[in-house]
C-alpha cells in the first residue's frame, strides 16, 4: 500500500465550496479499484492550501488505474476548477508505524 | 488533532542507519505530551526523501511542549546529522475522512 498526498493550491474564498466539491467527489474514489482511504486536511499554515491523502493498492491503481477511469474524469470536472496552481503529488511508502 | 508533517532530506546511501535511528527515537515521541502517533514513510519518487507523519493533540503540543523538551533534544541528536536539508514542516487539520 502507498499513500498519495496531493497538495492543492485553492483561493481560500471559495474554501466552502471546495470542500463541497471534494465530498462530492467521495464516490469517485470510493468505486476506484485498489482505493483504501480519503480524507482531507487544510494546512495550518496557510489557509490556501489543502493535502488530500489517498491509501492506494499500489502506484499503478492510481497512477494507471484511476488516472485513466472516468473517475478521475469526474473527480478533475467537481474539483479542478478550483485549483489555483496544478496540484504537486508524490507517494509515500511505509518503513515503519512505530506506535498510535 | 493536528498531524505534523516533516518532510526530511537524507543522502540515500545512509537510509538504513536513517531508519534505525527514526526507530531508535520512538520513545521520545511516545513519551511526548499530547503525541498520539508517530509513522515515517519514504517518497516512492525520490529515496533521498521522507516524510515524518506525527498526529499531535494540538500545534502547541509539538510546537511549543515538544520543541522546548529534552525529548526533542534527544531526536535532533540522533537523527540531525543525517539531516541533507533543514527540514520542511507544516500541520494539516483535518476537513474530513470520508472513507477507510
Amino acid at each position: 500500500m502507498v499513500t498519495e498526498y496531493a497538495m492543492l493550491v485553492i483561493d481560500p474564498a471559495r474554501a466552502a465550496e471546495f470542500e463541497s466539491a471534494v465530498a462530492a467527489a467521495k464516490p469517485c474514489f470510493q468505486a476506484a479499484e485498489g482505493c483504501r482511504s480519503m480524507k482531507l486536511e487544510r494546512l495550518a499554515e496557510d489557509a490556501s492550501r489543502y493535502r488530500l491523502c489517498v491509501v492506494w493498492d499500489s502506484i499503478d491503481h492510481h497512477m494507471v488505474l484511476f488516472r485513466n477511469s472516468d473517475n478521475f474524469q469526474t473527480w478533475r470536472k467537481l474539483v479542478g476548477g478550483f485549483f489555483a496552481a496544478p496540484p504537486s503529488v508524490d507517494h509515500g511508502v511505509l518503513v515503519a508505524n512505530y506506535f498510535g
